[in-house]
């Protein structure tokens, strides 16, 4: 960055975000997800979990209730749990959230693009009927448009924000996997009532995402870098995803997996006896990395068949070779 | 960067901060004000007032009594007082904090080096006094150092963390005023097992501070820059400070403000009758800036005659002609 924008990366941005980062967020990002905010709409947070910790502590009192998904996203479990919210583990099947099963939930704490972890996208049909049911109930949903910006399916659904027209749904985006993990850059869409209390407790706790950042991440977007980084890193998801998808079909047949196209990981389930947290120990001394499922579910769980495969950041060449390893190991164990 | 650093800036630091930063932290920034820290007693923080928020809520439940300076720094009480705090509001006079109404505290709150705002430094007895009074009474001191790394009088005072011999002080720093605000980094040196509690919150808060940006700031600092920066800094503002000084002694004289050489501002008490908000209102509209006392007053303050004058970001040559025009107002309304 040059001299010319010495300001925009220096100053001490309290009460407002960048204005070019939001301009690029409103017309190059939400756009393109059928959402149409007004800068007042939009606060830019320190990555998509500082959204949900703002989030928790503006929405939640103790013994709020909120519908979580489960298996789910335990850093959201643990920021709503620790802000005294009462958590309805709500199951997950191949279409998303079990809508039958949201009972008094106050707030709803959904993934809809790519559930965490089991990768199901919530229908259409599924998300109108949300929808509804937060309108008959006075609910608040919170959209975490999870890796939706790395879908390389081509195929993704309309979110709920674009759908929403009682402002019940509370949008959140990230930079994370798009752009990269360590620069901790996502952002909330939201009525602007709620976004004007959410940048007063940010303006406590931070003061505010850094500035050089903000506007480093404005010009990577204003210039089309992110669009044309997205187009190479979907491509590449893509031969990996085939990759994977083929190496579990030919050295783990019968093991259930979704068959959903897209995303960064499989979520696999072993046969019964199986144990992924053994698997996960001892494939780790082989060098393959397996993330064991249990601790992804409410309370933890007794059944320890389930397993968590990321391929976001393996070269391709090397996805085929860990599989076979991986099935030796697992042979040794079932 | 370097694609030499690329892990460095962009992975996800969960666990462990930029380990370069801490180093550097450790061996520059500490070991010149006689702290000798492990890197297990050392956070890095999005900026000293993201530490306050997190100090705030480890160690502050719903009553805990917790003395601050008053006047002070009306971030650090809003912090507090929304943790839930019971704020003891404690005059400072030229020598800092008054012992003397410390009270029931549990906690202590204080700027010693440039005590906020009134520039007022804690004396080396009152400093000893102090720990002694904490270890007495098992109370916790949160040291805030504010503008020590910009403070060109050449004879900072010990911090109260060097001469700690009971971990009862947490150190608080940043680079802000020696780097830019916009950046928002900061650290806190304390006991290893609060780091670690402080550390958990700040995962669930923001997972962490921006990577790229703790590697910049390691770099600038392991390759000299920070030391040579600091340099001319000190330089520009020893002059403006002069310059302020003097244009005060010729167009205010007789107002009353302390003497102590160093910080990046004055604070000033104007004669009887004067209103500071009246003045800095009307100084505004001439394009002079100065910030009224009563908001820094622990509830406000009826009386309206303090005033802050901050000058780091005013070139030297326009001093003396803003001075003179902030006279001509304030004349009109004496």
């Amino acid at each position: 960055m040059s001299k010319k924008w010495f300001n925009a990366w220096t100053d001490d941005l309290y009460l407002a975000d960048d204005a070019l980062l939001i301009e690029q967020i409103r017309t190059k990002v939400l756009t393109k997800r059928g959402i149409f905010a007004r800068p007042e709409e939009i606060l830019i947070t320190l990555g998509s979990q500082n959204a949900l910790y703002l989030l928790g502590a503006v929405l939640i009192r103790p013994g709020t209730q909120i519908a979580m998904e489960n298996p789910g996203y335990y850093a959201a479990r643990d920021i709503f749990a620790m802000a005294g919210a009462n958590i309805q583990a709500v199951p997950v099947d191949h279409e998303g959230l079990d809508l039958d099963q949201l009972g008094s939930a106050e707030l709803v704490f959904a993934t809809p693009s790519h559930q965490f972890p089991t990768n199901a996208t919530l229908s259409l049909e599924r998300r109108y009927r949300l929808l509804a049911w937060a309108e008959n109930t006075d609910a608040l949903i919170i959209e975490d448009d999870y890796e939706v910006e790395t879908d390389f399916s081509g195929d993704a659904t309309m979110p709920m924000k674009a759908l929403d027209r009682s402002s019940r749904v509370i949008y959140v985006g990230s930079f994370s996997k798009s752009l990269m993990p360590g620069l901790r850059l996502g952002f909330v869409v939201a009525d602007s009532r709620l976004i004007a209390e959410l940048r007063r407790l940010r303006g406590l706790m931070m003061r505010h995402p850094p500035s050089n950042n903000q506007r480093t991440v404005a010009l990577f977007l204003a210039l089309g870098h992110h669009d044309a980084y997205l187009s190479r890193m979907k491509r590449v998801y893509a031969e990996r995803w085939h990759e994977l998808s083929s190496g579990l079909d030919a050295d783990f047949p019968g093991w259930k997996r979704q068959t959903k196209f897209g995303g960064s990981s499989f979520w696999l389930e072993g046969p019964k006896g199986f144990s992924a947290s053994q698997l996960a120990q001892k494939a780790l001394g082989a060098g393959v990395v397996i993330e064991p499922g249990n601790a992804l579910f409410h309370g933890g769980s007794s059944n320890d068949r389930f397993f968590r495969m990321a391929f976001s950041s393996i070269p391709k060449e090397r996805i085929r070779p860990g599989i076979a390893r991986l099935r030796e190991i697992a042979e040794t164990l079932v």
